[in-house]
């Protein structure tokens, strides 16, 4: 998946080519200071009107991505679509998408795969990823749903809502004022439920938006030290809540959200039950800096254990409900079927939630399809982490597609916390040559492991994509007298021994070494 | 791997673009009455001549098109190098591409595969070739390594040389003067070592060479009746062979093959055991029509059994040598190698040489990556072989990756040959929906079934892929009432099933519906 080239021109993907089929909308900023910032969820006349506006419009077909081979541009996905249902909605919304790929540019590495140009999804390079057991802000991966508003910390304020004992109006000053808040600091590992989904896709297609399915590789996953306040804290601040055994906290982000033809902010829930053991962060600083813009600046939740989506960004506004929030993307996305489950069956009540990850790992160095000239061993790097409470134990790579185990040695392992993934690396013995089958596995603290193959935990969204992690590495061990010889002589010849499919033009064996040969071998045919 | 466009236009892919790099090379006709047959064998210093005139080029790389996905274009591959090989070496051989494609054009249905355009690699449409037991010969498949000799049948001779007691020269109309030869027709399978190659390539890609190994899939295999002499009666009317325990027959065709910078003809042998159980046919008919120029007019072998390699078209001499050719074809071709040999390794003495070919099958319809709708069964069709003097005697399949197999009933093969495919066809039990692996196993009249998996028998160069054929098919099966019901929805609202990848962009369920199957279901989150 090696970025190579700008992606083709698609038509109406500007908004001053893109045709507008109604009088421009109007959806104005709901609050002074805060920019590409318009409230749905308060609103369920505009939210109406919206639906209508966007009714005019036949959008593009979300590209075919997944039945062809993945295009090789970077970004790999534009969002035509997507930067369309902004077009359509007028002034306050269509620069959005040029805004948001501006942060991109200036707040992200240079070398990021954009798995999908708008809304932002993005990657580090595999091998950077894990060099540092914490992710530098620029290469954290980001997978947004919408654009990125730009709000002034200063007129930034959230609410506290719904059934809490005292509902709340809170100030950033307020939330950093450490006479009313204790500070809370934790290394924690957050993971898009889309992490290696490129793995499903490869073999088994499925449900194919070009958001909701962003064709992700190894790197949805990063680490950070996050500082703020504790879920926990704020809310009872607001004299606690009405209703504690069924509570959810249902957080609102003040992006745009498109479903279906329907508009609304982000919003998603977590249980009361993840909350008060102090699992949920309102955090304001990352790897000790402000948050990046693109990371929700100035406030977003920080959700430990728990598939990315629920760690909320651009917060504005926490409501207690009674039980998950019945949004879209917590009742209607990131839901985990049974393989016999499709495009043909489908339901939103037919799949679990995703709110805990297993424990996965991946191979992040060498990368599938590498051919590696070695000298009987091979080096491995990865990450390996378990969500949900737990973290990884026990790294286990083979070198035969899991027959043989070799246990990364403790010493090889990054440090243990309770929230975050380690890294890991191996020197791997590696006697055979050809093409081997390279896979990875974890055990977490509880014992869990890892599937087998992709078919083992294939779902139709294409989610968690918790299988091993295999990839193919073509071995060639000069620690083997023929091996040497050859790549002495290629060497001699000014012959590349990569890659590999490029054949040599020149004759691999003299006729005399041949007969000798042929002579230990009695020939080609019997002798009677 | 469907063909959808022409090749993008490659530099010096034509004769008059080409630029010469040497005074005009004079290599002239060997025959009157035979066109584009330039003899090298019995010239030993004209080929050292041609391979000095070749060293004088840098001839493009072969494409690279195992790394990466194969073209989508349609010749997938052009043979622009080979098609350099003959420019460079002048008039006689510079239009024999151009001619070669004519004859592709002429006599090859329209709709072919074709694999490689030069030297012509071609397969026909997957569904097409399992409609008749007999090939059709616009449909057959071709693999030829050089351009297309044109012969007077005329001035036609066979020339018997070597180690036979009476040399001698035949005409057409000799071999064909049933008082001196009885005639024998057989219906014969074809196969190229190549059949089914792209599945090696998309799992673990090997040596590149554009024509030793091109990207053949299902259709490199063919059946035809077959007409001529046996070779045994025309070897006995030499006067029979001086040294019959060791003796090949070696086969010289008169196109021009290169090889590493070196010129020849194309050059092959078959041991005398084969010859004399009457299974090497000189034949100058199929299926009751004379050759197509196309498939070696006016003469080729028909090796019963064996590599479709040593079928030599074309044919102008038979030399009776001890054990088998040296000639590149024979001696450093069509080996087949442990998977720990590869471009680190290999020589010619290390693979054993492909003779007689084993069981294998494949399924030609439904097709990988088929999304199916049906109502409980799914038709499967394909073929079955096996070389080496074996027949197919039973055929399995399994929709479940090979744990439980279903006969395909008698009834459903098509007739026994001692020397020929059957075809199958089966109504296969599918109850499960989703991705399901399909796959076929076929055991001969030796008890020979296939290897299970591509891995099990990859090899570095990419020959006899005769694993269990498997395809990844979706099914939706309509007899499930769940399915049945989203299926008519779909189709009320005009939205179509498949591709499945594409979204449904409408509410997969009303909330009543939803509230009803959660409470059922014991909600998201657990009681206490």
């Amino acid at each position: 998946m090696a970025p190579s080239a700008a992606p083709a021109a698609a038509p109406d993907s500007n908004p001053d080519s893109f045709q507008l089929k109604t009088k421009e909308p109007d959806f104005p900023e709901e609050r002074e200071g805060w920019k590409g910032y318009v409230e749905w969820e308060h609103y369920p006349e505009k939210k109406k009107q919206a639906a209508e506006y966007l009714s005019n419009y036949k959008f593009p077909d979300c590209p075919e991505f997944q039945l062809g081979p993945l295009p090789t541009t970077n970004p790999i996905l534009e969002g035509v679509r997507w930067k369309q249902y902004h077009y359509a909605l007028g002034s306050t919304l269509k620069n959005i998408p040029s805004i948001s790929w501006s942060y991109v540019l200036s707040e992200k590495a240079a070398d990021m795969i954009h798995v999908l140009q708008f809304p932002y999804n993005g990657e580090p390079p595999r091998a950077r990823l894990v060099e540092t057991p914490i992710t530098p802000n620029t290469d954290h991966f980001i997978r947004n749903h919408g654009g990125i508003p730009e709000i002034d910390p200063a007129a930034y304020t959230l609410d506290i809502s719904g059934l809490v004992n005292i509902p709340k109006r809170l100030t950033l000053a307020d939330l950093q004022n450490e006479a009313l808040f204790p500070r809370q600091s934790n290394v924690v590992t957050i993971q898009c439920s889309g992490t290696r989904r490129i793995e499903q896709i490869r073999e088994y297609p499925g449900d194919g938006d070009e958001l909701i399915n962003a064709p992700w590789g190894e790197g949805a996953i990063g680490t950070a030290r996050w500082t703020g306040v504790s879920l926990k804290k704020v809310i009872k601040y607001c004299g606690g809540l009405k209703n504690p055994a069924t509570a959810h906290l249902e957080f609102f982000g003040a992006d745009t959200y498109f479903k279906k033809g329907q508009v609304q902010n982000y919003v998603v829930s977590v249980p009361w039950r993840k909350v008060k053991v102090n699992e949920v962060l309102l955090a304001w600083e990352m790897n000790g800096e402000p948050l990046p813009k693109i990371h929700g600046f100035p406030l977003r939740t920080v959700v430990f254990g728990y598939i990315g989506a629920r760690s909320c960004k651009w917060l504005y506004e926490i409501r207690a409900i009674d039980g998950p929030s019945r949004a879209p993307v917590q009742m209607k996305e990131y839901l985990y079927y049974t393989p016999q489950i499709g495009k043909q069956n489908a339901k939103y009540s037919n799949g679990f939630s995703i709110q805990d990850m297993p424990v996965s790992s991946a191979i992040m160095t060498p990368v599938t399809m590498d051919q590696i000239v070695h000298d009987g061993t091979i080096k491995l790097r990865g990450w390996a982490y378990s969500g949900g409470g737990h973290w990884p134990e026990r790294v286990e790579v083979s070198s035969d597609g899991g027959g043989v185990w070799y246990e990364v040695p403790d010493e090889n392992l990054s440090e243990k916390y309770y929230y975050a993934w380690r890294l890991w690396e191996i020197d791997l013995p590696v006697d055979a040559e050809g093409w081997l089958d390279f896979c990875v596995r974890t055990w977490d603290n509880a014992l869990n492991t890892q599937p087998t193959f992709v078919r083992s935990a294939w779902n139709w969204d294409l989610h968690v994509t918790s299988s091993c992690h295999r990839i193919k590495i073509y071995s060639i061990n000069r620690s083997r007298p023929a091996t040497a010889a050859r790549l002495k002589w290629l060497e001699e010849k000014g012959i590349p021994i990569l890659p590999i499919t490029q054949p040599i033009e020149l004759s691999l064996e003299s006729d005399e070494d041949y007969d000798r040969e042929m002579a230990k071998r009695q020939g080609r045919d019997p002798i009677e």
